[in-house]
């Protein structure tokens, strides 16, 4: 059975956490799992374009009521949570403001729809080549004029460390709540930075730290040197189609323009989580999924 | 003569950190004080373009031989700077790396001799209508990874409280020491924002403090509303001029790529520092020259 795996940091296929110095692996995964079909819910050239580049943008993908729907729940979401204490409620460090809310779709009914969106799921399910569940959900709130950075990283390799999931067969979907421009501290990414795994250094098994575990800076420059960065933005209701393993991350913003989304982690059944690395603690539910839902 | 005015700040036409409450008080100054002819060292539709916009983007103003030795005394500069201890030299908050170093133009030839290149200097006196001198000059090292945000402001707002520049008749001068892009925090500037003057609230006359003082938000969020926001970017050797009363800032920089410039405020000879503010002391005059140079 899938989920009683316990990763070898040793045999796996993407050790990360384990070596003195950083080490680029290639991808042993394939990137877009299904065979494009009329039904995959993107064009043959969406589809190619996010094998290559890892990541697609769809301008107005919502729009009208439904992106309204959504919006207008987020903002009382946020509201509502300013005076709640929950774990799945994360705040702005050193401040008040909320800045995520986790677990969306298991709470809420509009955003379990929205995480099963026909339209949506199709894309998903031609990606990851068959059935998927939510790995995570949250919503992000960057506030105006003090939105922090979010320095780079690939998500898989958290996920893989700190989560157990075992291969590269998850992705990213962001739903943007607002207008996006290039100034207000959007997503950043590098294009075919999903095609190499880096591994990091830091954290040794018997560490519990929670530092965050970052790409090394060299690894980074020669990645944007290959790769390039790219801001992908549009108007609210534009959705981000982004591969686990590419490199991403935000600058500041201090624009009065605040930037929220909502985001979902889709993974495919056949890549249900495994244990942690080095003995860890799962992560609570919440930010990785056991359970389907 | 002009060096000797005392400032009242209940009669003076831009009061600032005096009142309780934000205020918005229109510019009562020109800003292209010089009639555009041939040799305005710009078209007139450049001219025209900064008096409405407070700013002008001129891509590739420097180039070969000439850019590459600004380049490369900026480089060894800054490495000449690690060890040594001087005010003029500003580090990055909590660590090492040079931020700043003041006073280029008087320090070292190759800088004097750019503050007074002709044909940058037919601009400038173009738009302060005659004869000008270096009120500050430096450069800046804003570090690839951890660039650090600069929040909105107006840097007349700080010449004139904190070092009694008397009338909006200077322009700023930012020469591109690297290429600049959207993601790597580039100035933004709010065009047209050089019409009004935001009157902050905050450190009361007998406050020594060295506090930041900001425009509120709220004057922030109506200015963006009604100006809009843009990024004036592009490679190395460009310059981008800008009116000393224009709202801008930058957000931080998470990228592999550096950002360095060289900075020169020319104010017009008409125009020279009066006393500060609430009987301040006057700052250092590397940051706010009262002699010409």
């Amino acid at each position: 059975m899938e989920t009683s795996v316990i990763f070898d940091p040793k045999t796996d296929a993407y050790p990360s956490r384990v070596y003195a110095e950083p080490r680029w692996l290639p991808r042993q995964d394939p990137i877009v799992y299904g065979e494009w079909n009329a039904e995959s819910g993107i064009s043959k050239e969406q589809s190619d374009f996010y094998a290559k580049n890892g990541y697609l943008f769809l301008e107005n993908f919502f729009g009208g009521v439904e992106l309204k729907g959504y919006q207008e729940k987020a903002q009382r979401l946020r509201e509502a949570s300013r005076n709640l204490s929950s774990d799945e409620i994360i705040r702005q460090p050193g401040g008040e403001e909320v800045h995520s809310i986790f677990a969306i779709h298991r709470t809420h009914p509009v955003f379990q729809e929205l995480s099963r969106h026909p339209r949506l799921l199709a894309i998903v399910e031609h990606v990851l080549g068959g059935p998927s569940y939510i790995h995570q959900s949250r919503i992000n709130y960057k506030p105006a004029f003090t939105g922090k950075e979010f320095y780079w990283h690939s998500d898989f390799e958290t996920w893989h460390v700190e989560d157990g999931m075992p291969r590269m067969r998850a992705l990213s979907c962001l739903i943007a709540l607002e207008d996006n421009y290039p100034f207000n501290g959007p997503l950043m990414v590098m294009p075919g930075s999903h095609q190499i795994f880096v591994s990091c250094v830091g954290q040794a098994p018997d560490d519990c730290s929670k530092e965050f575990i970052a790409p090394d800076q060299a690894s980074l420059t020669e990645l944007a040197k290959r790769c390039g960065i790219e801001t992908p933005v549009g108007k609210a209701g534009s959705v981000l189609l982004f591969d686990c393993n590419l490199m991403h991350g935000s600058n500041s913003n201090i624009t009065p323009y605040p930037r929220s989304n909502i985001f979902m982690v889709y993974n495919s059944v056949a890549n249900k989580l495994a244990e942690p690395y080095f003995g860890k603690k799962p992560r609570p539910e919440y930010m990785a999924a056991r359970a389907e839902f």
